[in-house]
Order: structure tokens, then sequence, then C-alpha cells
């Protein structure tokens, strides 16, 4: 009998093609399977695959008992209780290498958009208001020349820094565990504590997991301590940030703009992030490119096949 | 007596400081000097500097009979009709060092902005619309593996195949001349001509000088053998592409997406570009950062100083 993968999402079909031979995969009929879906199928299945925004808690697990692996559709895996289903010998997975070069693309593009004011100025222009093209008026901020600070230099920080360098800026960087040398020399990178980096980063970005120890990172006493000519950027999780806290350094000018695509509530935001012009807004797109949910879909499916059939898997429990 | 330098522009007079011991800087009591304005001082004139907006045209040169040099504040000098002022002895000099790297990162900002749909996304929150935060809604294109064809690889489309080859694009180019093959492998670019460029490019960014025999480069025909999902990209100048076509083009999807920041008429945009939620746009903002503007008066000030004292200036007639 084949082995039954039910899958979260209405999904591309295109990205599951390989295991349709080995598998019964059991996708929804409408966009999503909510919670109650879940609960009602999960006891005859042998791997869960949820998107990135559905919720794998206890009761999910303890309900599958044939479940062997989740095989996450993202990765960030702060939505799985993954330390749970490993009491219970169910494997976790993530999708790090499809999310790699498009996390750290869009986190690229908002440093440029958020310095450059193409936010605010293609915003003005699109609504027809007025917007003065003086040589003196509305003056940006460069890129070039300038520090970028990264909180998490793992993979996608790394590739953020990779773009930086090649655009003429130089890195620090904070990290739980100081990279080695090599690593550091490839981006000619310096290790700063996370005061340091917050102190001396015109550009500072957010790329590390959400975890218990660093909800609300940000807050009103760590914006105090940037400059007032630097800009923030998350494109990590929306957990790391006290949004009000954001809001309130970028109309007090505690910093000069930021670039956010993950939030607290999504699809909610603040609504004091809203009205402010010096924020660049993205609707957690790090991944929405064709290309980049393709990948992310090939890698779920080569994680379920490797499980069963023996190869790497991106294991994270 | 010093030598008399008419400034155009009511510029920071901190980039002009190095001047101060030797010249006699006049500057507008106002924004700028109208043409009139420098009509009526330009007789007793050693050296006029004109923003990148001003005309000076044959009238202007004749009139000023002590002329000598024209320290353009700019990289573009088609407002400038260097021929006449060749033939009658008055140098121009523009400010390529100073602009180089502002306006790549503005061009390649545009790039990202208009593949990942950052513009879209940004207007849609700010202005309070709906929009779906689904997996497969608003798809955008990643950048990384594909390819970029710049049409002109001078100094600024170098340092734009730079930050793109770190971003995991493939470069090719047209060029009048072919470059050296050194210039080639250093950006792994390969030389097409126009019609393989137009064809070939998933992205296509225009980074020539305005010219007579490049006006108009970009019209109906050209956008049509573009492929369907290319991103167009000018922080050139606004005459090489015929507006309306581009319009047409992003209206009727014979492209994907269009990041502009040069126009035809500055600061008029063509009515129809406004209305496209497909198209990002910036006004003239390639060098619109403080550091921008400062270094380029600091350009323009070696420029007047090492004409008259001996060193490199950047002349171009």
């Amino acid at each position: 009998m084949k082995k039954k993968v039910l899958l979260c999402h209405n999904f591309l079909k295109e990205g599951f093609e390989s295991l349709e031979d080995d598998f019964e995969l059991i996708y929804p009929d409408k966009q999503i399977f909510t919670k109650n879906d879940v609960i009602e199928r999960i006891e005859d299945i042998d791997v869960l695959v949820p998107n990135f925004t559905f919720r794998t808690d206890a009761e999910i697990i303890d309900k599958g008992s044939k479940l062997k692996l989740i095989a996450n559709y993202g990765v960030g895996y702060n939505t799985i209780d993954v330390d749970y289903a490993a009491s219970k010998g169910v494997v976790v997975t993530n999708t790090p290498e499809s999310v790699l070069e498009p996390t750290a693309e869009l986190c690229f593009a908002l440093i440029l958009t958020a310095a450059r004011r193409i936010g605010y100025y293609n915003n003005k222009l699109h609504n027809k208001e007025k917007l003065s093209w003086g040589i003196f008026d509305n003056l940006g901020l460069p890129i070039y020349g300038k520090t970028l600070g990264i909180y998490g230099m793992g993979r996608i920080g790394q590739a953020v820094a990779r773009r930086a360098k090649a655009s003429g800026m130089k890195i620090i960087y904070h990290n739980r565990h100081r990279l080695g040398k090599d690593i550091e020399d490839k981006y000619e990178a310096g290790y700063v504590n996370f005061d340091e980096l917050l102190r001396q980063s015109d550009f500072l970005s957010l790329n590390a997991p959400a975890t218990a120890e660093n909800y609300h990172l940000m807050g009103k006493d760590e914006f105090e301590k940037m400059k007032p000519t630097a800009i923030f950027v998350n494109t990590a999780r929306g957990s790391l940030v006290d949004e009000k806290a954001l809001a309130d350094a970028l109309l007090n000018k505690k910093i000069f703009a930021a670039g956010i695509d993950v939030f607290e509530n999504e699809p909610n935001i603040h609504p004091a992030l809203l009205d402010l012009d010096n924020v660049v807004l993205t609707p957690h797109a790090g991944t929405t490119t064709y290309d980049g949910r393709m990948n992310m879909e090939k890698e779920v499916a080569r994680n379920i096949l490797n499980f069963f059939k023996g190869g790497t898997i991106n294991r994270v429990n």
C-alpha cells in the first residue's frame, strides 16, 4: 500500500510529481486544510506537509498515530512543535536550500529600496501626489561605503553579505556563535556584540530564526541605540520585532527608514506602520516567485523521498 | 583678480569649499539661475557650472567671451552643445566618478524592486487596498539564475554587472565596441548584437548616454521582441525610450514589469505609465543621496581646480 502524504495547501501539482509513483498525495479540494480538516484525516497519514503558516501542535502529532515525518514547506519551523514531535519519534524537515537565494534577494532588495526611497517615490508618483524633482529634495541614502550589520549570519545572512560586499558595503555581524575565520574573511565580516551591532550599523538586517529567546529582540531601547541615519530591515520573523516600537522609531526619526517583510500577526500589520512613508512593506514575500515556490515544493518532495529511501534530508529535530 | 565661477544652482556650499581661496563663486539667490539670468551674467565669467537640467546652448557660449570651462554637474552632457563649445575653445567636463556607484546602485535596486514586485506590494499595503498574502498569489520573479542584458557596458554598466554577478545573474551586453576579453571575463559577460540582447534578456537595462543615434532606441518593435517575462529598466536617459510604446508593452503584458528613473519630458511622466501597477517609477534619482550630491560637487570643484592648476580633468570635448 502506498504511503499517504497529507498536503495542507493546494500546492502546484508539478512540484510533487516525483512522489506520485510511490505515495498517495492528498490535497485539499479548497485552498487549504484547516486544523480541523487535518485532525479528521491525520490518523492514517504517514507524512504531513504543513505550509509555513499552518500550526502543527501536540494535538495533531498525538492524533497522527502512523505519522513518521512532518515535511515543512518553508525554512522557519517555529509553527511546528518540533520537540514534541521528536519525543514521539516524528522527524521534522524544512527547506533551507530553496528559500536561501530568494529570501536573501528580497532582503537585499529591501535594503536598497528603503535606502534609496524607491517605495516613497513610487507611491507619490503613482498616487499623483506632489513630488519635487529638485536636486537637493527628498534625498535618500547610499548603501555604497556603508556598514551593514547582520543579526544571524547563517546561510541567508551570508547570501545577503555576498550581495552587499559586491555593492561596496562593509559587513559586521552578531551570532550566537562566532563564525570561522575562513567565512569571516570571505565576506571581510567583523564579529561584534549585539550592542555594538546596534550602534555601529548603518543598515541592520535580521536574518535569524525565531526563538523564545529573541522574542521582541528589537524594542524601544534597541531602536534608541541605532544611528538616526540607520535603516532597519526584517525578512526573518515578525516576532523578533516590537512593531509599535519600530513605528515610533520611524515616526520620531530615531532611525531613517525600514524595510519590513514579516509581521507578528500576519496578514495584519500594525496600523501605525501603514501610515509612515519611510517604511517599505511587503507581504511575507521572501519566496513569492514562481521559481521559488516550485523549488520549495521540489525540496519538500526530496525530503520525503529520501526519508523513506535513504539519502540526505534537512532534518531539524 | 579671482576667476569667476557662475553656479546655475543653489548648491551646498560645502562641496565647493576647495575653490573659495582662488575663485569668486557666484550662486543664485534663489534656487536656480534661468537661461536669462545666465545670459545677463555670463560676459565676465570664466567657468560656468550648469546642473544636469540646465541647457547650455550656442547663445550662452557666444555671450561668454571670457568663458574657458563649462564644468557640468552630472555625467550626461546632452544638455550642453559640446561641439560648439569646442569650436570656441571652451572645454567641457563632467562628473563620471561620483555618479558611478550611486547610479549603478539605483539601477540594480530597480531591477530588484520591479522583479520582486516591491513597488506593487508597498503601494497596496500603504494605500490600504486589498492584497492577498496567499502562497501562490501575486508572484514576482527572481533575479537569481536569470540573464541580465546590459545596453551600454561602460563604467556604470559594469558596476551594475558586478552587483548582478554576485546576485547569481548571467550577463550579456551590447555596446558600440566590444570590450576586451579581460573585462568580459571579469563579469563572465557575453557580447551579443542588439537583436539578440532584446530576445535573450530576462532583464534589460539601459546604461548608455543619450545620443542622436539612440533616440527612441526602444519602441514598439523592440518591446515586441522581448520575452513576456522580461523586465525593462532605464536609468540612462529618457530620450532612449518611446514612453507610450513602453506603457503599451506593460499594459498588454508584452513584458512583465519595468523600473524607470528617467523620462523624456522630466519632470513630466507619460500619464499612461502612472496608472500601471507593473512599473516602478523614481524621479531621476540616480544620484539623489546626500553623499552622492556632495561627491558630485567635489568632482566639479576638482575639475575646475585642475583645469587652471594642472592635473586630471574629466574632459568630454
